[in-house]
């Protein structure tokens, strides 16, 4: 399948420090008809699963300033320059919570929302997780720590408590939950 | 645990057909310092699960403007003024596949991401779908339907065909991959 429209502008309408808003123009190649679709430009984001050696699930608990409000989920951010998608994760999870993995693999890479992000989102698994540092946060990062075993995982999501479709969608490829049910 | 961070103020980037760009400024209540956020403001969206009588899913094959290119998804979109979630789901189902379902119910309500997004995503599971109509699709939309058994959707996602973040967080909290292990 071709597609119908195709790119003709993009424009940006703000700088952000990690993501930009952008304008772009888009043109039916049959009608010629031109739209506008809001993009947001950033590069490729990493969400990391903690799990340390008993077992649990190092979570956060984040203010996010979209819906102004703490929301339950995993560590994770946007990768830097020259990063790999490893590298990212493991000073993501050192920053946001201190902890240190013994080992750490990418199980995967996502859109998370190819309606409006350009970015993909690589989803890690890190074991043997353990706390060595304190959490090295920025001034807009206001995190605390919940420890959950991974077996509450399943029923955290069950109950509306665990819902952030990203940090779902993370366990699900994961596989992680398979051997919890 | 309460924000360290205030919203002084709330200003339109630019209007789109159903999400607006907003700037939201942000003030630390000890600091004063104060940070600038981009916000993705729209009405709450819904993501319907279509299974036909023979165990197929109705998944749609979509265009993307983000990412300029096709993803397989399952179909959705954002609710109308005074829709419930359910008849969102029902609309959105017909308009992009043209099939009709059965039975129709939500099964949960997630955050596509409260980093960027004010939305709250509903989950919902229409059951005994049946082709009745062409679907009815918008200049922007260019959709080809893919049904997929059940039971493939978990390989889809292994294999990396099926790599929509919120698809695959509305199959995770729809109980309905569990049965297909």
């Amino acid at each position: 399948m071709k597609p119908d429209w195709q790119r003709i502008n993009c424009e940006t309408l703000r700088d952000y420090r990690v993501v930009s808003a952008r304008d772009d123009t888009y043109q039916h190649i049959k009608s010629l008809e031109t739209r506008h679709f809001l993009v947001c430009d950033s590069a490729d984001w990493v969400l990391v699963i903690p799990v340390t050696p008993d077992g649990d699930v190092v979570l956060i608990r984040q203010f996010r300033f979209a819906i102004a409000d703490f929301v339950l989920e995993i560590p994770g951010g946007v990768i830097d320059p020259g990063e790999t998608p490893e590298q990212a994760a493991l000073r993501e999870l050192q920053e946001e919570t201190g902890y240190v993995a013994q080992s750490l693999n990418v199980c995967g890479s996502l859109f998370p929302n190819p309606a409006l992000n350009t970015a993909r989102l690589h989803v890690a698994l890190a074991r043997g997780c353990e706390r060595r540092f304190q959490p090295n946060l920025e001034a807009a990062e206001q995190i605390q720590l919940e420890l959950q075993p991974l077996s509450r995982i399943p029923g955290l999501i069950a109950e509306g408590q665990l819902c952030h479709a990203l940090t779902i969608a993370a366990f699900s490829i994961s596989g992680l939950l398979q051997t919890q049910r």
